[in-house]
């Protein structure tokens, strides 16, 4: 394809783009594909021989669009908000056109300039101090276990350099609540520690871990010859949006030597506002955390932020430098690859910082504003409602709901509950996600997208309760 | 910005990377910027109010793009070939403007069934059997460090469910040679295995792994009681495109019941021409592998392809399911969540599936089949002329080369060699990569952009020879 060929494919591309992104409202949320139904529609082979972009872009409609479900619907309530923003997304059509790969500052200094720039705004948006240095990785997953393994290596004093983890004497323990994300068990256990040395944390009644509990572990596991790594505390949880107390945490953590990562991934959006910062009262205590623009705050997936305090001990722990890497301004830049998993990275601050200065921070913060005061309205409508329930406190934008009707317990009231969810995803009006608190199913209401607005709201909730009476 | 907003911005955004792609040649290779620069030219604050698409896009030109290195370049012979065709861009247009996220197979059916049939396609068009099962990653060092813990479960029997590597009673060592890429040791460290526990098998005068100084190691390490883990081969070295003896090596693996991971990042892409396959001869043996179709073959970065043998072994080590993930069509549908590190995935599908469909597998042999004649030439050109040598076999399209005056050697000739290839880059005329080799600095020459002809391979050539003999 010629530069004159994309130019004219592009804009039909384009305008596929604006036609959809117009028409959200008018498709079904969740995709009505069954399983399998889009593979049977496509060759099994690859083509021999070349096929015209109207050939592609015919599929695309025919086969690709029926299977997609509807992230940016105004009636997607489900998981977390993923806004790709307009403006974001043409930050990252520049970033793919470019075809610009970051190995190293100077395989394109802009790529890495521009990503000190955009990580240190969004730093000043959520009030920290210019203690913290920022990156960009793809999601949280890769961060939590990229600070999982930089608590490794700190409590064992590089241990990679010697015998590994495998020559440790004292089992190194990692902290976390039964609410943190599947992700954090996860880097947990690819990071060598094991199951038997995870601790899981008791919560208190708002889902919010207990730092009494943490140190009484700490304490059992110090008298047992363990020695405590990580604890990874959570900052908006993603059942139900609960805050670990940041600041008692700390405490403990700081009396240990011990590794504190905050994973905000999704409520780390919020703290763009002041008056929600006391949820995360205590933050500057920790070593590492991340917060998610391609959540809540409409950066296009992928765009993960992992802010740490100490710079060089996580390049100490991540940093390779071969010999056909160097360059002749090291020393003097920033080389991203020594900040993360990946060698090879895209030009991902562009799509954030066209969103932050096409918005403005005050209309980021308008709309997590509105989207705040829809989620208060939408709880207090179900607690007015008979047979209705709200299961956790409502801190930010999520509300853990449960159509209770009498003589309904048990594994009755779980069928129901996901009977009525799945009714009301599979009519492709709207989308939330069931998820389990206390060992019992609750739906979930996630608010947040760009389009979602009162209306939409209010239409959700008609929908549950029809939803939920109908059999 | 609205969907017309974007219409409007999207076309001017699409001229502008056709202009850019239409002159590249016209530009410098290497950026001309100083360490600094663009970070100083941009403001420290974020904007409070919302800017135009017009001030944005003046910064893009007036900032951004003098700090950009031109990849597409057709002089550009660094590291490797990052070839974005324009076909690819356009489908990784279309994944970021639907922004949907693979987090489970109902979260977007199109974005799992589409993954599915593509590395499907390119498992056929590399010549694989039936036997291998591929995923998309990000970069190669993401799936190495997968495959290398795949490996470690495996030979501790799922240490991670127990007391995880840290209570291994033996040493599990990684073997690879000094040749394999340094995301190769990274994610050994990374991985826990600890520096002591990586051997580095010596290489053969080709710069390929001895397969017999592999089978002594490993017998060392057996009788001193640790307990051999995986091996890292190479198909395509990063320095000289070596190809390690895969058919040997996987003798020896399979002998003792070794992981064997091979690395053909790069040189992957040349097994879509059969009378390339020998080189990797004996790949069945393997049981993960990875090609990268971001380098040579034409995928926008990012699309690293991972293929194993046993998925249901890779699922075992990489799942999660929380009840927030679970989905209504669970065990009929691929969950590519469990195939790798994060959770969330873009529908990075598309951008391979434009391409090999805009391209036909044709047209991608015809033009990997140019590149390869290029360097042969250049091979010749080089050997045919006094003080200049070709240091590795060119297997494929790496020319390993150094200027050799009369009388100089040692350090003084490491300096020359330095000197001469940061005037080439400097002058933004054209791009190579100096290396080491053998303790001694030479310089890479890579071919194989998209628009890369004899021609300019001939004017590097003149470019190398003017920049050597220059003081």
């Amino acid at each position: 394809m010629t530069p004159e060929e994309f130019r004219k494919a592009g804009h039909r591309l384009i305008d596929w783009i604006a036609d959809y992104r117009a028409g959200v409202e008018s498709r079904p949320v969740m995709a009505q594909t069954q399983p399998g139904e889009i593979k049977a529609a496509l060759p099994a082979s690859p083509p021999q021989h070349p096929e015209s972009f109207d050939n592609i872009l015919a599929d695309i409609d025919r086969i690709v669009l029926p299977g997609i479900t509807t992230w940016q619907h105004p009636r997607f309530f489900g998981y977390f908000p993923s806004n790709g923003l307009l403006a974001s997304v043409l930050g990252d059509y520049l970033s793919t056109g470019f075809g610009v790969i970051g190995l190293t500052w100077q395989a394109s200094p802009a790529l890495t300039e521009v990503e000190e720039i955009t990580t240190d705004w969004m730093r000043q948006m959520l009030g920290l101090s210019a203690a913290w240095s920022g990156v960009i990785n793809d999601t949280a997953s890769t961060s939590s276990l990229v600070a999982l393994l930089c608590a490794r290596e700190r409590a064992s004093n590089f241990s990679l350099a010697r015998g590994g983890l495998q020559a440790e004497a004292h089992a190194l323990v990692v902290y976390t609540s039964a609410q943190s994300h599947s992700s954090v068990e996860k880097a947990a256990l690819l990071a060598g520690f094991g199951k038997d040395n995870i601790r899981i944390v008791p919560h208190d009644r708002t889902y919010a871990m207990r730092s009494d509990a943490l140190a009484g572990l700490i304490s059992d596991d110090v008298a047992q010859g363990r020695k405590p790594c990580a604890v990874v505390a959570t900052t908006g949880t993603t059942t139900s949006t609960a805050f670990d107390p940041i600041e008692a945490i700390a405490r403990v953590t700081a009396s240990h030597g011990i590794w504190l990562h905050v994973d905000a991934a999704m409520a780390g959006s919020a703290m763009i506002l002041p008056e929600c910062r006391h949820l995360w009262q205590g933050v500057e205590g920790a070593d590492s955390l991340i917060v998610n623009p391609h959540k809540w705050l409409g950066a296009v997936f992928d765009c993960s932020l992992f802010f740490v305090r100490d710079p060089e001990h996580l390049v100490r722990v991540m940093s390779t430098t071969p010999s056909y890497l160097k360059g002749t301004a090291d020393g003097r830049v920033k080389n991203y690859r020594d900040w993360g998993l990946p060698l090879g990275r895209r030009f991902r601050a562009l799509k954030l910082w066209f969103l932050i200065r096409e918005q403005g921070v005050e209309q980021l913060q308008a709309r997590l504003r509105r989207d705040l005061d829809n989620a208060k309205w939408l709880e207090q409508e179900i607690v007015k409602t008979p047979s209705w329930n709200v299961l956790a406190p409502v801190a930010l934008q999520t509300v853990c709901v449960r159509h209770e009707p009498p003589n309904l317990t048990g594994d009755a009231l779980d069928k129901h509950t996901l009977e009525w969810a799945a009714r009301l995803n599979q009519s492709g009006e709207a989308y939330v996600t069931p998820a389990m608190l206390d060992g019992r199913w609750i739906v979930r209401v996630s608010i947040g997208t760009e389009l979602t607005e009162r209306k939409h709201v209010a239409q959700l909730w008609q929908m549950m309760q029809q939803a939920a009476s109908r059999k």
